[in-house]
């Protein structure tokens, strides 16, 4: 059987929100597994406002996707066919396989997952980099201690969701900041924050007064530009600010300047950035403590799964910038 | 004899450049010590940056100066007269004793400093607050290591030309940013910077492009606005930023913000501020240690004296923000 592979593959540079012009859609034949290699079918990709970072010319973290080049992207796929020694016909694995309806992989950096132990849509979120992001920069960079206030904004996103949650179950005080009454009710009902704050309705300098009235100890932040200023006006002493992602300002062409940070010299506090893949060697760990959490419950999950197949790509990206998703936005390219 | 007390009052909260209507000049009879205190006459005026902040309205690390207060400043000052058994008539000591000419103290916070060992002028300097400054924000919240690349703005200022000089005895490559040829050739030709950045005349991203071509490990800020944000853009991985302060922004009705923040994340690295008053209680070993450089020749100190008796504060205040300086600005309010 002749398998087609279609592929959404970067066009151009985006100036702002990534619009349709900016993506070709491509398609061509999926090869047999040469010797070490496998193919299988991707079923579901992750969607991620790093994504929008990645598109962009110049020195980062990780080198830009070049013109021409399909999509990066995280994504379960199931094996196909496999002449690795690792994998085999029917194996689930996560994998930076891209926008596309196949892949052939060598695996490296290939993982299997187990479909019994968890829905699929979970090891692209809590399970996956999601999880493994709020775990190591809640953790390792906010360094959170029990009794703390902590602060975090895309409180009903991805990563801020699990975030909460696990500062919660350690014992912190959590003030979720999100858009939105429904989001900001299920982070307070649902996952158990402390309080939410609405930035679309509420002054949140105002409201920061009212639910964190000694300050803020860790702030973790997914947002960037107008928030983040006014968290670092309610900073408490020797509070830690971590730069996760700055979602509010990717498709800025002028990002929004920081005014406020003399408030880390008034505070003796620090703002760190961190990138998820330092953290690598230790996933495991996380995942297991993560999947524990979840299996007493204490961690809860949600993945907001598209359907559409990979055509739906360019417009699902663009949910996450809407602020359309709640908790893990994943799109579905082939049922399971 | 009836000794008068001339002083330096705040009069009004200044809305950009502190300006004559600003100040009240007062005066008022020194009376005698009584039991407990002492009288002094105040030598030295220490002059500084975090002047201007204290000046206004809010929170900050430290409560503003209240209008019609006597204006907050560092002093060296000579006792006239003792009923406080630490200090005797003669003693010569530093205190917070405010932009006057006496002062009554009943000696908490004030230290004894002995004219044989250094000038007077230095212990406002390297020996007092400006160079324990310099030694915790560069030691212990830069964390600095041998061979590390640390640059410093307002290499030439009074804090500034410290930090420099205790990274080169630590074994760093060391960069400093300075306004103006004559501050550039100092910090390289006298205190041995290993280069100069003259923000006057060059594009100080490019420039750090050539001397620090491998990136920034650690950032020692004492301007803030546009050149902390062209530093922001040349960090090494794991990059550490010290916020001791924002001279550029400190007169400045709406400050610049921050455009670069998020290089932050990309380098995995982190911007701290910090206030000297909280390494109080390790002062003494400090000043042991960089009396020990001063002594072997290592650390040059450099004051720059300025006459004209204490009704000359407001002027001389100004040097400070036009960058006038060289070294420690320092006011004589009387003879030695």
């Amino acid at each position: 059987m002749e398998l087609t592979n279609h592929q959404i593959r970067l066009a151009a540079r985006p100036d702002g929100l990534p619009k349709a012009g900016d993506w070709e859609h491509a398609s061509e034949p999926v090869p047999d597994p040469r010797e070490g290699e496998l193919v299988a079918q991707i079923l579901l990709l992750s969607l991620d406002p790093a994504m929008r970072g990645w598109m962009n010319e110049g020195r980062s973290y990780i080198p830009p996707v070049g013109i021409g080049e399909v999509m990066r992207a995280g994504a379960i796929a199931r094996v196909l066919s496999s002449r690795n020694p690792e994998f085999a016909e029917g194996d689930h694995v996560f994998g930076i396989f891209g926008a596309q309806e196949y892949v052939v992989s060598d695996g490296s950096g290939a993982q299997k997952v187990d479909p019994a132990q968890a829905p699929l849509a979970t090891y692209l979120g809590a399970l996956g980099m999601t999880g493994m992001t709020a775990y190591f920069g809640l953790l390792e960079v906010g360094g959170i201690e029990e009794g703390e206030t902590v602060v975090v904004s895309g409180a009903a996103g991805a990563v801020g969701s699990v975030v909460g949650q696990i500062a919660k179950l350690k014992g912190c005080r959590v003030v979720g900041i999100a858009g939105g009454e429904e989001k900001c009710r299920w982070i307070v009902e649902e996952l158990g924050f402390d309080a939410a704050i609405d930035y679309k309705a509420d002054d949140v300098g105002r409201a920061l007064r009212e639910h964190a009235p000694d300050g803020v100890d860790v702030y973790f932040d997914n947002v960037g530009g107008e928030i983040l200023d006014a968290v670092l006006t309610r900073l408490a002493r020797g509070a830690r600010v971590v730069i996760c992602g700055a979602i509010s300002q990717y498709n800025e062409r002028a990002p929004r300047g920081l005014s406020n940070y003399l408030s880390l010299l008034v505070s003796r506090a620090r703002m760190e950035g961190f990138v998820v893949f330092d953290f690598q060697s230790r996933y495991p760990e996380a995942a297991a403590e993560i999947g524990g959490w979840i299996a007493e419950g204490r961690v809860k999950t949600r993945e907001d799964v598209v359907g559409g197949g990979l055509e739906a790509f360019p417009d699902t990206l663009l949910k996450l910038f809407r602020g359309e998703n709640v908790g893990k936005l994943v799109l579905e390219v082939a049922a399971a």
